[in-house]
């Protein structure tokens, strides 16, 4: 096969542009991926057999035959690998075990702090993986890449978090680097709620191109899908609803002088301290659950207020990028409906109207497993572009 | 030709993606064209052919020879046709004959009324559009499109502006099949903002993937490139960053109730009112920049003012698209440094460090023929993308 040099703007249909049209799943014959990409027959066949030697596509029977030999069929092989998910909080990671096409074989999820730093919880967590890949459920098939969210802003190109507020001992880290000592694979980091934002579209959303994703639970972070695409913007800061300011909040008399971080508002963390400074138990986001749960009404009121402040910054996200669907997770908006009709309350009234008429403002549908699956899905797609696969056939071992 | 189907997933690469290739401008031979697509000979020659016999390919001499006759090279065919790009101002109009690269070959600018409305206002500009493809340098060359910009809100989609704030009449009106009763070809709308923000991201930041533009003139309006795409939104109203509402304003007590729209505050026409309000003569965003030129301490003042303003609504864009580029345009950011020193006043202490390491806030440098460049350039993209060159190709008239 001949390694013709690659022009900028088209893509090469090479092996790798032929394996997308079948990641569809679809079997199809080599004829009818002439058809499809206008290659020439002979350049199909060496393509489609380079596929099946790297197991990346499977024999799948024969198609009807028109006379002779009926042409052999084939499709995307999802067991042609795996890669390994990892959901990291400040107080657990969850660590799955996917097949190429993001289905879940196994997982392990264990109690961590975060505070212990990199080198300790990594090891630990990929200790985990280990044990996952020498189990019955991964059938001895090859690693072939690692996607990791972690509870922080993370320089999505290099892997490293960046100043992240609750992750001491980890500003900096070559998170990559450190795993493929262990595994060497491609390792791809994000922070947790673009992973969330990922696995809430894929699952819920697939066919919406304009999409945010707001995570409220210990602290506050935004997931942006616009024009179909994840935003992460020139140094993978995007969406930092967090530090975004607003003015006044729960029980300050909102002059101007007074503004905070939004986190600082209308957090679990923030609702459990006015919610402490009102003479209640709570320590954290935990206990402000379980009071809005119980039907505290102090801490009801806290939690809509909270939901209007996160509104007033989505109000401003509407004008600037009129999403379709505003996706609201985390812990706090899983504790029932109160921070959701405090959001509605706020954008619904601010917002310009031509964003707003076609905008459903909605709970998280994904649930738990929106993390792990947005890791998946993420280091899946790498693993899969055209590019990865040009490259791994080209490679020596391949 | 077989008119094979067109999967979802890459591009098929027909004649329309053969033509991506040269749009770079490069000569090259079927050969080479054949090697850079993976595509089979006597495939590539019947797609050249058609682009030559639709003129938009070229013969461009001959590659060297390596025995016997040698090969013959085409290339891209900017004046294959025309494009018509508009700029529709409240108060003027422009409008420009472009060749399929860009390059202006003529233009004419009228004084408008805005107020008009759609029928009497684009019956004028088609007039001189028509006067233009009948002057000389348009050398009787076929018009392949229309691109115009709008000062209001659009449904691009559709073409049809929605709520326009300062366009009565103009409210859903099917703009491109009005134009099409004069020109039947693609008529594609967008408002100003938009366009300016693709004229200013061709001529002076193409490698540049995240990029604001904000317009500060009459009205306060944003373009958001991110990802390196124009992010229009679900109905086309993304970048809408008039109608944020921020806290107080220009001699305002500043408390929470007191909240305005961004345009209210910080907008030509706003300060113009509060210049008013002072007693100088301010009829309009004019008299503020001819103030602000002359050394007038309060215009100045209010200027840097409006700057701050504009600023605190950007800082909390910069933390949720993290740009690395905000480019200020209109006409009060042209009026001096003044608007430029307020926004990096606020957005440099306002916005999360790791955003704004690396942010530059800088004035639009591609001035006056940003929006007819911007206008010429999404209309020609889309003359020229796969898409529509292939449906040209397959159509009775090529």
């Amino acid at each position: 096969m001949v390694d013709a040099p690659r022009p900028s703007a088209p893509p090469n249909p090479g092996a790798g542009e032929i394996f997308q049209i079948l990641r569809d799943g679809t079997a199809r014959t080599k004829a009818e991926l002439a058809a499809l990409t206008g290659l020439a027959r002979s350049t199909v066949s060496v393509r489609v057999d380079a596929l099946l030697a790297a197991g990346l596509l499977r024999p799948a029977g024969e198609a009807a035959s028109t006379g002779g030999r009926p042409p052999a069929r084939v499709a995307f092989n999802p067991r042609a690998g795996l890669v390994l998910a990892v959901d990291l909080g400040a107080t657990h990671a969850t660590i799955a075990l996917a097949d190429l096409a993001g289905a879940f074989l196994d997982s392990h999820t264990r109690t961590v702090d975060i505070g212990d730093g990199p080198e300790t919880l990594l090891d630990a967590i990929l200790r985990d993986g280990a044990t996952l890949l020498d189990s019955p459920a991964a059938a001895g098939l090859p690693l072939l890449g690692i996607g990791i969210g972690v509870p922080g802003p993370v320089e999505h190109s290099s892997g490293r978090p960046t100043n992240p507020p609750i992750m001491p001992g980890w500003d900096r880290f070559d998170v990559p680097g450190f795993v493929q000592r262990t595994f060497d694979v491609p390792v791809l980091v994000d922070n947790d709620v673009n992973i969330l934002a990922l696995g809430e579209h894929a699952t819920a959303w697939p066919d919406v191109d304009d999409l945010v994703f707001v995570k409220v639970s210990t602290g506050i972070g935004a997931g942006i899908i616009a024009g179909g695409q994840l935003q992460r913007g020139a140094q993978g800061s995007a969406g930092d609803m967090g530090h975004v300011q607003v003015p006044g909040g729960v029980g300050s008399t909102r002059d101007a002088d007074d503004e905070r971080d939004l986190e600082a508002l209308a957090s679990g963390s923030a609702l459990a301290a006015a919610l402490r400074a009102q003479g209640h138990d709570a320590r954290g986001p935990a206990d402000v659950i379980d009071l809005v749960r119980s039907g505290d009404a102090a801490a009801i009121a806290a939690t809509r207020q909270a939901g209007r402040d996160v509104g007033e910054v989505l109000a401003t996200v509407v004008n600037l990028l009129n999403p379709s669907i505003i996706v609201l997770g985390g812990s706090i908006a899983r504790a029932g409906e109160h921070l959701l009709a405090g959001v509605r309350e706020v954008v619904y009234r601010r917002s310009i109207p031509l964003a707003t008429q076609h905008l459903a403002i909605v709970q998280s549908q994904a649930g738990d497993r929106a993390a792990v699956l947005g890791a998946a899905i993420m280091v899946a797609r790498d693993v899969l572009s055209p590019a990865s696969i040009d490259r791994r056939l080209a490679a020596p071992s391949a």
